[in-house]
């Protein structure tokens, strides 16, 4: 190596050594008779020393060094005057002797600081950049601790890698695939995949009882702002296992991670079905941090002539504990919240259990005391509550509910990123009834089992049959899914047809999959997290394109290489393809 | 899990115990008053016994038990009466009390067995069945433990695993791109990656200084036996570093995946020059594990009226120690193969060194016992050995000589798949002449840095130039490649202008990493693995189709999904695309 040592290394344990350094000046001071230098790579920042009396020359040079050069010093580990207790390295600095300059910098278009002047666009055109800034170094960083854990927990365990193949085969079901043209078979095209779903569970039929993979997947879609048309999943399968076996497994791989990456000790996790996930909190991912659970009055509060409540389906609420002393205002502000189109309720009830007793709601004038008490009850309220109420049809009034909670957790600072809340939901139904094309979706994928004392509803009440599959949540986002699949082949047929497939179409699709189902097939299920999720939720952020090196933005673009991009006309003719715009 | 234990775990020490297995029925046996039935899983094969005395039913259900049926059995571990010491439960059986049948199986289209009766297509149509034999089995299993033992490696030496993207740019430097239409920008393409060359170089200008990945990797070529269209490299790049640190950091790399998956003990590996190579061995990538190297005659053999020597540009040959009894027979066949077309020779001549001393040559009459002793000598022959010499244009020679000379070891035995001999051959040139498009083209790739001391004959002599680069070779087999890069854009730019590219092409294609380059690049330099080709000389094979869970054939068509395949006219719309053949 040309360096000796890094610079997040050396300490008063090595003062009077000679040295060698590299890296990016990160900033320099100019003393007069002293030039200071903050001298950074990935490892840290050390503080180097030129000295005008001794090295006039030298001194000079380093005066002239722009921001991000990158340089070699040689010189001796002394002893700071001024030492930094929040450095590694603040009790040192070097004493330069000798400087060489690696390569030039022009100024860079954005401060290379934990808090940049660079705005989104810029630090993305200029991502190799905005890498060298810690909060971004650090993310990745985390990830290749998760994946490495990942993996020794996995192999720990006897699963193996195999790592299955990129170049597929388009299925219309599910989002959008991104093909890719064959030169060699014209008119023929390769799918990339959304997921490795059917080789995992071929692999399963092939015997190999316990596989993994850390793997990219792909998906045409109009893009959100957490979504990439390329992410990573941990995708996993295994045989002869039930239900049961599979939670053990998987939350002992997130146990594993919490404590060697993030040394947070995370005990078995609770479990939750699809039906009390709904009931409870309005959404089957919910951030159980923090209680607030939904209360359902509808039985107590019909009939007393308050139109908005006898003409509503569902009327449930939460109780944020120690409001009471809500201002106007700040109710207003809750009225105005869940008033917005993205939330879609017409309007918030309140009732203020005040810290002498009394009971005060939006409603008096329906509702007596005494029926508020009931209330007050229904919610095991006590003194300095607030009780917030919605209405309306059940299934819209849930998810304003679930928003309102939100948003009263944030509020009351109840959703700490550090705080890690992780817990199964289980029993998912099977189906879902899309409104629009007027039939069923697989609410997972079409290889999910139904749960088999409910396998009769197949025919009767499709849309009641539970599903043996679950989901694992962690503070209120999902970061893995699976189940327990089909695997035997009338059934896998049975479903398809549910699906609306026609014999053809299905054959044509999952011929290679329902044929290997008639050569032993053993009973198996499994998981897939989203690994770039998990980095963000292990991190503390919102954001998934803060843990991926060279993200796209949100027109599917990389801004950074300008792709995608025209390609030539000899490539579309070797490719027996012509654009029509 | 639905299991006790495995089919391969049980012996004496758990004799008397009821334990559950679950697998597939490898065979049955059916003795009349006893059926024996071995049950297969991934892990072993284990004996069971089904007794017509006792269990009457039960016995009668085994009889109907077909091969890769998928069975559940409970039952107690018994010492067996006929012990079979070269299985690992060799010394037990299970008496079956109770048994499932999990799932039937049709008859499988080929055996699952180590040497099954399936032929290459018929396998790659039913992977999964084939993937179920222990051979294909043990190769995925080799191929994770080395993808994992990398990772440990490369971890503790603080390397980071970091994800490049795989929907990047078109380059048509090199090989061809598959590329990926872009549905919302229309007309425009993605391409996947032939490497992650320029994205890991953007990692070392970010300041990742030790960055690996295991990556796939894609080229539209015409295949050969050996090449698959998608193909995993181990994928290396470092910071601060010469070509020194290179070689002990990835030498270190070899010897750790030799200790921990081979359990062989590999040394510090020997270096080679490009030049040697081509000298003494005749190939780029030479076999070690045998010596037989060339020995150039051409001064000592001209001017004794032999014409195809008086002709030629090079004479040489090798000395095929103790094969001086080799017959007429085997010289002509010897013949025959140097003057196959793939070969090219024109023929061969031959010298015996008898074990009485005298020397036999096909050219007597040419060459006296005297000067043949001198060809003897400056092959250091001693009596028993034969020598070979072909002769021509050099290269073309070489070549040649170097496809004799593999013959030879494999004849003689000299090549046993599990002796490994690796070494580093380094200086290669910068540039190749290529006679069809007279332009120079990058013998590794546009990055590779030239030696420093040769940069002036850039101007002069291109194709003099020698480059930072180097592979990894390995039983003649270059199992890794690299350089150290080029690291300012003025360097980079005369490299580009050396190729052909024009300014406005070069900016086109390459502007991002040139751009970056101007903002403090850092020294640096790499290597990349080919991955499937290392899992198949670790394994001892020389087809890499082998080692891929779900291979393409020769046609790039995955045969058991039937891909690439036809997609919907909406598709093609949606991608504003048009098919014309």
């Amino acid at each position: 190596m040309l360096r000796t040592h890094t610079c997040g290394e050396l300490n008063m344990a090595h003062a009077g050594q000679n040295v060698i350094l590299t890296g990016w000046v990160q900033r320099s001071r100019d003393l007069g008779g002293m030039t200071f230098v903050d001298l950074r790579d990935r490892y840290g920042i050390t503080q180097l020393v030129f000295n005008m009396e001794t090295h006039a020359a030298l001194c000079d040079q380093a005066r002239k060094l722009g921001r991000e050069f990158v340089i070699l010093v040689e010189g001796k580990v002394s002893e700071r005057s001024n030492k930094n207790a929040k450095m590694a390295t603040g009790d040192i600095e070097i004493t330069v002797e000798k400087l060489d300059i690696l390569n030039e910098s022009k100024t860079p278009p954005f401060t290379i600081e934990d808090n940049t002047d660079g705005g989104d666009e810029l630090r993305m055109k200029y991502r190799y950049l905005d890498l060298r800034r810690n909060a971004v170094k650090r993310n990745m960083e985390l990830r290749h601790r998760l994946a490495f854990q990942t993996r020794n927990y996995m192999d720990s365990l006897n699963f193996i890698e195999v790592e299955t193949p990129v170049l597929i085969k388009s299925t219309p079901e599910g989002a959008r695939d991104y093909v890719v043209p064959s030169r060699v078979n014209p008119g023929e095209f390769y799918a990339l995949p959304q997921s490795p779903q059917t080789f995992k569970q071929l692999l399963m039929v092939a015997g190999f009882d316990r596989y993994f993979q850390i793997v990219k997947c792909f998906r045409d879609e109009d893009l959100r702002a957490d979504r990439q048309p390329e992410f990573t999943q941990i995708d996993c399968e295994m045989s002869f296992v039930t239900q049961e076996d599979i939670f053990d497994t998987f939350e002992g791989l997130v146990v594993h991670l919490f404590k060697t990456v993030k040394n947070v000790d995370v005990v078995k996790l609770p479990r939750m079905t699809w039906a009390d996930a709904m009931k409870y909190y309005g959404s089957d991912k919910p951030d159980t941090r923090f209680g607030m659970q939904f209360v359902e009055l509808t039985d107590i509060v019909k009939g007393k002539e308050f139109k908005v409540f006898d003409d509503a389906e569902l009327v449930v609420g939460i109780n944020a504990g120690g409001c009471a002393e809500y201002t106007r205002k700040q109710l207003d502000e809750l009225t105005d919240f869940v008033k917005k189109p993205q939330v879609g309720a017409g309007g918030l009830i309140y009732l203020r259990y005040a810290a002498d007793g009394t009971l005060k709601s939006s409603v008096d004038k329906f509702y007596s005391p005494e029926e508020l008490k009931k209330w007050a009850e229904a919610f095991d309220a006590k003194p300095g509550d607030l009780i917030l109420v919605l209405a309306g049809k059940a299934n819209k009034t849930r998810k304003a509910l679930n928003d309102l909670r939100l948003e009263m957790g944030s509020r009351l600072g109840l959703r700490n990123p550090e705080t890690f809340s992780p817990l199964w939901v289980y029993d998912f139904p099977l189906l879902e009834w899309d409104e629009d094309s007027q039939r069923f979706y697989a609410m997972h994928h079409p290889f999910t089992s139904p749960k088999p004392e409910d396998i009769a509803l197949l025919d009767t009440d499709p849309g009641a049959v539970r599903a043996n599959a679950y989901d694992m949540v962690i503070n209120g986002v999902e970061v893995g899914g699976g189940s327990i699949r089909i695997h035997n082949k009338p059934l896998q047929h049975k479903m398809l047809q549910l699906l609306g497939f026609s014999e053809e179409d299905a054959q044509a699709q999952f011929g290679f999959l329902m044929n290997a189902f008639e050569f032993g097939a053993p009973p198996h299920g499994g998981i897939a997290f989203g690994f770039d999720r998990l980095c963000s939720l292990f991190g503390g952020s919102e954001s998934i394109r803060d843990y991926i090196a060279f993200p796209k933005n949100n027109a599917a673009r990389d801004v950074m290489i300008d792709s995608p991009s025209r390609i030539s006309d000899d490539q579309l003719k070797e490719l027996s393809l012509k654009v029509s715009i």
